[in-house]
């Protein structure tokens, strides 16, 4: 769980949509914020959301409010979510890179309400009054709002961020080929070209020397080496009508 | 539009359900990536998903593919997404955080895949064997597997974070009240104290000192100063029985 997870609670206002009560409850589970609050939703919205098959035990737990102030009483702050950049100008406004930083730091203090309002008008000017200070995703202006759902998945991985992730399973560390390893291919090739006439008599050397540096820029791993070399003696052993060289 | 978002491709392998579709698209279009496309989904799923209602230009302008070959083939890099951490270890597997910085950094260079499996089973072995490196959002063990169009949603969000967001509306900076203004609002809270009846006259010089240092802490703008001390005059007034104290 997300340190401090539990002081928050995402409030749903209005939502009409069951679907999007499903989505929203689903994102919370996956990044583990589980106090779902929800205003005055479509009542059969809520209870389609309930009853669907796989509902998590967030839809489960859920509390249903009639009022945004009581869904937000025993919070310290109230952050409000909103697609339009310019539509309230009596509240302070973040983009959620730098909102959700100033979120956890007030997860560390107390309780916060994170509210989304309708899918058609978001917040009403009446629930933003309830609200500290809004945050805004940053979306393109040619298409500002998101899907309920989305938004809320959004928000709540940029609250569990981990800003100093290193890889889960890097790239393994293999030992590198050594040069004798990586002549034996070159050479390989080399003869390889020989035998196929894909090596012209006037420009030999060049082309040799092509090969072998074109061989080397592969900076092959020891077991890939060994690999590329027994590819190689088959297809030389071929080349050669089936008959080895030393026969 | 993010830089360089042209060049990302976003590959939906195998989707089952129209909605699905449709909310990659929708969370594509809302970030400023507008290149979809689906590799053999269930051909009912994606002409719903066409023909919805606010169906954006991405989902018009998506390319069908048949394999996952031909949807990759113009990619300089392939990145499968995938909710399992220990699934296959012969990619390299990386969180979304750095994953993120990896694709912006490829995307410099060249274009860029990022592909997502089937709702119920992700990428099979036969899709990641196409894959460079995997990416891994970092959902809790619980519950790792996000919905489809929520997990496109925070892929995209990643690339077009910018650290260094400031806020788009801080909040505004007013003038503070003068110590005099303070001064006066403090001395009509205390003389409406005393008119009714809540200072005690033995504790009189601690409770006015207490009222003072409050009306301090609050630090008041000069604007708001000046509400108060309208407030507090018409309250003194009726306290008064409706008498001015001069006349």
């Amino acid at each position: 769980m997300p340190p401090n997870s539990d002081r928050l609670a995402v409030v749903l206002v209005g939502t009409r949509n069951p679907l999007n009560i499903g989505a929203a409850a689903r994102a919370m589970s996956n990044f583990g914020f589980l106090r779902l609050r929800v205003v005055n939703p479509y009542e059969v919205a809520f209870r389609e959301a309930r009853s669907a098959v796989g509902a998590s035990s967030v839809l489960a737990d859920a509390e249903e409010f009639q009022t945004v102030a009581e869904a937000v009483a025993d919070c310290t702050v109230v952050v409000g979510t909103t697609a339009v950049r310019h539509r309230d100008l009596h509240h302070p406004l973040h983009r959620l890179e730098h909102g959700g930083r100033l979120m956890r730091r007030e997860l560390a203090n107390g309780r916060v309400a994170l509210m989304f309002g309708t899918e058609k008008t978001g917040l009403s000017n009446q629930d933003l009054a309830y609200c500290h200070w809004l945050m805004h995703i940053p979306t393109r202006e040619q298409h500002l709002s998101m899907n309920l759902g989305q938004a809320v998945a959004v928000c709540l991985y940029e609250l569990i961020r981990d800003t100093k992730a290193r890889p889960i399973r890097a790239t393994k560390r293999v030992p590198a080929a050594g040069a004798g390893e990586v002549e034996r291919i070159s050479s390989a090739l080399v003869e390889g070209l020989h035998l196929s006439g894909y090596i012209n008599p006037i420009s030999v050397e060049t082309t040799e020397d092509r090969v072998r540096r074109m061989v080397r820029r592969l900076k092959l791993s020891q077991d890939d080496a060994e690999l590329w070399t027994g590819m190689f003696r088959q297809i030389l052993w071929k080349l050669r009508g089936g008959k080895k060289r030393d026969s």
